[in-house]
């Protein structure tokens, strides 16, 4: 070994090791994740080639098919957080020109339009107040008015607690011969989705909201119709890591490739977050998809009722607000900020502060997955008590 | 809730909880994560933007900086494996038009080549049989003739085993007027790297090799001369996931934003694999890098001992072999698919096989990190001479 030069121990930090604060994360996510799912993601791990990970992607391929209720063949985990796997439902179905309409009704529509941008979309946005929805009718006029390609829409917006019905925009779109693009990272596993259904073409998520797992790995699938439009590109998708050509065959859902000797090496997958991914997905087919939601929504209820016994109003609409996100209007005179800090250090209870158009008028309070439980609420109602301005 | 269709089971696996082999990870990575690093990865995930888990940020960003031997500002991890890091210099610094000349060697060459096409570079390459490197004559000669805005060049060969000296070639890229991008995957922790000195500007690895991690949050560092050209892009980063300015804004490395109230949230950190990486990195702080070089070095020699014992030879000279990855000629006659086979299913022991023009020609043994042990290599030969044919 040839080595000449010094070492330097300048940023040498002489560290011990980890000593964290146990928070209960009701913000916007992350959610803890539940304690089986960290103790699989514990778990030595395997080769990302080994014949055992293999069928453990199989299993992760069905279960979020079933989370999803879908049966596209191309429904896989990105080796990312969430953005991750929205750019890749971009990066995948957008060449350059395409005309892209997103309905920005908060910050992740607006996400979606930086994106879709950068691959060279032609982006055309529809809007709507932060915490309002589109209808059918506004939609169809849009579509009308701009003939996309693709029509991106936030199912749960995340920054207002908002939950777009998804019902008939499938036939729309259809009608249109435009692709259905959805964002369902704070409704997966929490709010009912029918992907096949509601003729939804692109969609993702992520692992640490409605499915209780920690984030890393995210949900991704592609609709048989919006294969098509991947396989008739004419120019090379511009993201290697998130090309969906040879993601697909590392995780043989498409060319043929679901028997194992066929699986082509892609990138080496992040393993341990898999075995995360796939308890936590174990535990929700376990449970029964019909009842998990109906606990998210059982539990979201007790909390809007004690938060309304606290004198405090919610953002959103009855009718429109997610079971996993709650927007609480910060009342008048009272420093928004200050009371989340006291939450976080007084009694390590993570609450979220407003984005945007909601920038210190409301607190994002979560419930999701493990996390949708009534402890939690208790424990958030008690610490309000306490903190809230008498 | 309004729910009137009805959920279908067809995909809801009923599974049991993990059940995996333990297998010594011998191959090209990923290997065993370090059992501390398993521990800290189970831990309770806090929110990404906690005051306790930006002071783990910034406990990270210094020690890949101390294993790099850099004082680059920008030293952050890449949300995702190896591949999006790589992924995530090309997409920052190139622009469209910008010629970006590879050292094509191996694999990973290849990948750069593919990569950076995908971002609109105007690729040359200089190629190498596999297992060889580029003397710095070859260097300045290729440099002479295409003229690069950046010259890519693997370090540590991940399909061949070979160390490309870098000594020097900071200088001629100076001369050139070009930047140096270095692949450190498979180096990063086992092989000698001063970043600084050797005037790399753009470098990348993974977490699951000679860190002893496990996979998913990628070693990511840009200089401050790369900095500059990626400040006078004349268009976007082609990336949002990877784009360095707002990864910066979210690390607290570029604008100011070193303090805690001036983070910008780019995206949800992976947060459970930043605990693993933090303590992996940590580990090696405590060893020191001089003796976690050393241990890596003393252990691949007595892998290429007992090899040589056994009667095998070694693909690459001497001189430029990895002291991480050992390239080992499969024997005339013999099936190397089938011995590696016999290895993980008789033996738990994984080995990877050629890629290629080394595909049936070579195993390739990898001894990083936690793996580099005296253990492993006994552990190896052992089931090795059980299954060789005699």
């Amino acid at each position: 070994m040839t080595q000449t030069l010094s070492i330097s121990d300048r940023q040498r930090l002489q560290l011990t090791p980890l000593d964290l604060p146990t928070r209960l994360l009701l913000g916007p996510g992350p959610s803890n994740a539940h304690p089986a799912v960290l103790q699989a993601m514990s778990t030595s791990p395997l080769g990302h080639l080994d014949p055992a990970f293999l069928a453990l992607m199989d299993e992760i391929q069905s279960l979020l098919r079933y989370v999803w209720q879908t049966e596209n063949p191309l429904t896989i985990a990105i080796s990312g957080t969430g953005s991750a796997a929205m750019e890749a439902t971009l990066a995948n179905a957008v060449e350059p020109g395409d005309v892209v309409l997103v309905g920005v009704k908060g910050y992740f529509g607006y996400r979606l339009v930086d994106m879709a941008g950068r691959y060279g979309a032609d982006v055309r946005t529809i809007t709507k107040p932060w915490g309002q929805v589109f209808s059918l009718e506004e939609l169809r006029t849009a579509l009308e008015t701009h003939r996309p390609a693709i029509l991106a829409l936030v199912h749960a917006e995340t920054s207002t607690g908002a939950r777009q019905p998804l019902e008939g925009v499938g036939e729309l779109c259809r009608e249109f011969g435009c692709l259905l693009l959805v964002d369902t990272v704070t409704s997966l596993g929490g709010v009912p989705i029918f992907l096949d259904e509601w003729g939804v073409d692109l969609a993702y998520s992520c692992s640490q909201k409605g499915l209780g797992c920690s984030p890393g790995a995210s949900p991704f699938t592609v609709s048989p119709r919006a294969m098509e439009k991947i396989q008739q590109r004419k120019t090379k998708i511009a993201n290697w890591y998130l090309d969906s050509s040879l993601l697909g065959k590392y995780w043989g859902s498409v060319g043929g490739a679901s028997r194992n000797e066929n699986r082509v090496y892609h990138h080496t997958a992040p393993i341990n977050l898999y075995y995360g991914l796939r308890e936590a997905l174990r535990l929700i087919a376990d449970e029964g998809l019909a009842s998990c939601w109906q606990r998210h929504q059982k539990n979201v209820e007790y909390l809007w009722e004690q938060l309304e016994d606290l004198g405090l109003s919610l953002h959103v609409d009855r009718e429109f607000r997610l079971p996993t996100l709650t927007t609480v209007c910060i009342p008048d005179g009272v420093d928004g900020k200050a009371i989340a800090h006291q939450l976080l250090t007084e009694h390590n209870i993570e609450v979220g502060g407003g984005l945007g158009e909601l920038a210190g008028k409301v607190w994002r309070v979560g419930l999701m997955g493990y996390n949708s439980r009534t402890e939690s609420v208790d424990r958030l109602i008690e610490a309000l008590q306490k903190v809230l301005p008498r």
